[in-house]
């Protein structure tokens, strides 16, 4: 934690949650890169892929889901700040071995605070989408393992999950 | 799976998604309860709970956070029906074991839909807002293990995690 | 007109708008279908049906943005009642003959007030959602038609736009 | 469409729909003008404009829902970008020879993509206001003729409507 | 206080935030009255009357924002409950006493809470719209004396401001 | 009112309300302290105080409303410009001589306009988040005084409430 400051920056002396004052940091591109997971039966796996074989709409709405929840992280979250995002991305693959569905999403911003909320957020969003679409057959589907994988730009540079050493990221 | 419909029922005959119709199901009290963790460094959950001592607001922050994202899970989800949630309690408790907090989010409503997706969005925001307040202290920090955990009410009467029988519900 | 109020129901007697009291009106199930089209150059329309081909995204985004304007409808027309939509459906077709694309939008509600407004709103934001991800090939693209096609449920029951003998109704 | 980039630009090389990277274009005074119209019945535009001599409630009702949507689009369509609008003005004006009224939306921003959407978007809305406040007495307007008008800053420069001479745009 | 709960009931018994469960209250007609209003200087009051003889935008605009915000009700203050509000009106008056505007909100709805923070919310955004709406002129203007004034339906029947002997009622 | 224009800007020469221009306006600091107030009975702010000893929610879920509210100042004040704040704190304290609660909203920006109304509007929402917490001990209470208490930024340089001579600012 060399470097990082000790202490929640969202709370002031006395413990009151508020909105930081982010006007003295410098605009920099920042980009921000999350990922998390659906875990589900085999065969809900199967049936999301041959729906997406047709329509392609489980996966198709998901992002969707993500790409707007991106939008509204500010809403969303208390403390987080407005951003203009330049770029939202969602990506939602099949993975056998779980088996379920990995979603990355990746956001980037030319502005004064970072953008890992809304790369986590739009990560949430498309998992809880996923698990909507397919609840009427797998109720026990669990999103999981949502994390930050990449943060670049701003004051403390690029941080990546492969390098941080702390309990968390393992 | 008995008795569950093995289609993917937001699809429709061409594999278009679209809000199901609900019309026809009864109003019935109806309730569910999901749960899910945020995994952090020791020190991270030994701030958060020092900062509590004082005033409570990380975790204060997190649970209204959690409550008014249960309100918006119609505007979040695409295809999830609006509905008049006459109950929403977010809990949030620490868990030595993790390290981390674990969040419980209990919604209820008598209509027509269930209220899965509004506890598990309740859940899955506060579970955002806690990593927002402490990130600046600990990136590495997971969301984790979102899931159902219970159901009640509708056609397919109570549910619970530990009676289904399916991987993902392990 | 006959049997229609001929008064602007919105407006007091002083002119002043307001959400009018809709507290005595029966609970009835009522729908509404609403059409419009985007009419966009051939080559316009050729390109979102391949694209489409491959996973569909032109077509289902406008759709799923068509979806979740319906459940905003209440915040976006300034004295629409809010209600609980039990369906809403919104299909995209190709019209060689426009050429260009026609969407039809149909809501479902158990209440008090209709859902023509609902099934408008989200005919237009998927027009508008098409023009959009397609306006970097075709800006001269035109939102038009936009008309309720058929209305059912409450007071005045039935109305087809084949019926109504108005002008703006041919 | 010589200039113009002959493919879906919100769609990535397998058809994802995306939010697409702007973080390089320049940021520039970008402005937009859009224009649709609701056609109804002479008596009803006799209704809302004597209505309007009284209060002016249809027209500035509906003016205040173009506003307010502008400041949505990014919220209704999904792979807009959020800015930070500087001007939106909408302008409702009868047209005897429709019968109805017309609709102009122009909206302004200092930023890194175009406003088309947003003056769409006011535009669409502006009409749809007009409808709800009208329709007790005319179910059959209907709204039409949407499009841009004209379109200035950014690296495509000025586009107006009578020089594109594409279909779409006649 | 005879026959109110002595506790505030939105804190469960450790203090934390929740909200009320109303599943088992009675669904019944229930109404409210607020009131405020927005103290100025007399050439501004003059300045919002003659503006709004020609168009009455100032007090329309007001309105608008008035009814809006009564339906964003339960998104603004996070312990409401979601309701489908069966009526809303904004009346704004002048009031040359103080100099300024009052602004009346009535609300109802047929349902299990009460509509007092719809109207107490209508009123206070009605209020701040005049302020934004006129802030270019006159910057101390004061808005005030939001209230309660009549609250009916529900299990503690009808409430008015004068039959209220508490100090802040007075 | 030397130096402020005497004419209503929102509404253009014809009185229609429009969102003005200010794209033209410089990029400069710009920052806005507003204060207002609940009043109630003292047990009620007895009751607030020892509910907030246990874990402070009143108060704590009062200044996230409020934080939330500031966000969202462009949704719900018609003319009002979206602004990417880059501060938001609400202080709320005890006043035995009211007796109730005071709260402070400071809000501040880099752009283009003022942000009197985003302080105005979290104060506003906090005061109406603690009369709903406390509305079921005191329907009493009263919001009021309601102003702004400090500007800074933009072409009219600092603004204080002491300095103002006009009658609304007394």
């Amino acid at each position: 934690m060399a470097g990082q400051d000790p202490t929640l920056t969202h709370l002031d002396e006395t413990g009151a949650a508020n909105m930081v004052d982010v006007s003295e940091k410098s605009v920099t591109h920042r980009t921000a890169v999350a990922r998390g997971s659906v875990t589900m039966r085999r065969e809900t796996l199967d049936l999301i892929r041959s729906g997406n074989a047709k329509k392609g709409d489980v996966i198709g709405t998901a992002r969707i889901a993500g790409i707007l929840a991106a939008k509204k992280t500010h809403e969303l979250i208390p403390l987080c700040h407005p951003l203009m995002l330049s770029k939202v991305t969602v990506e939602i693959e099949a993975d056998e071995a779980l088996p379920g569905l990995v979603v990355t999403a990746t956001t980037k911003v030319s502005g004064q605070t970072g953008v890992e909320m809304e790369a986590l957020t739009a990560c949430s969003l498309a998992c809880l989408t996923v698990y909507d679409m397919a609840k009427a057959v797998d109720r026990g589907m669990v999103i999981g393992d949502i994390r930050l994988v990449e943060k670049a730009g701003g004051k403390s540079g690029r941080w990546t999950l492969d390098k941080d050493g702390g309990k968390g990221g393992t």
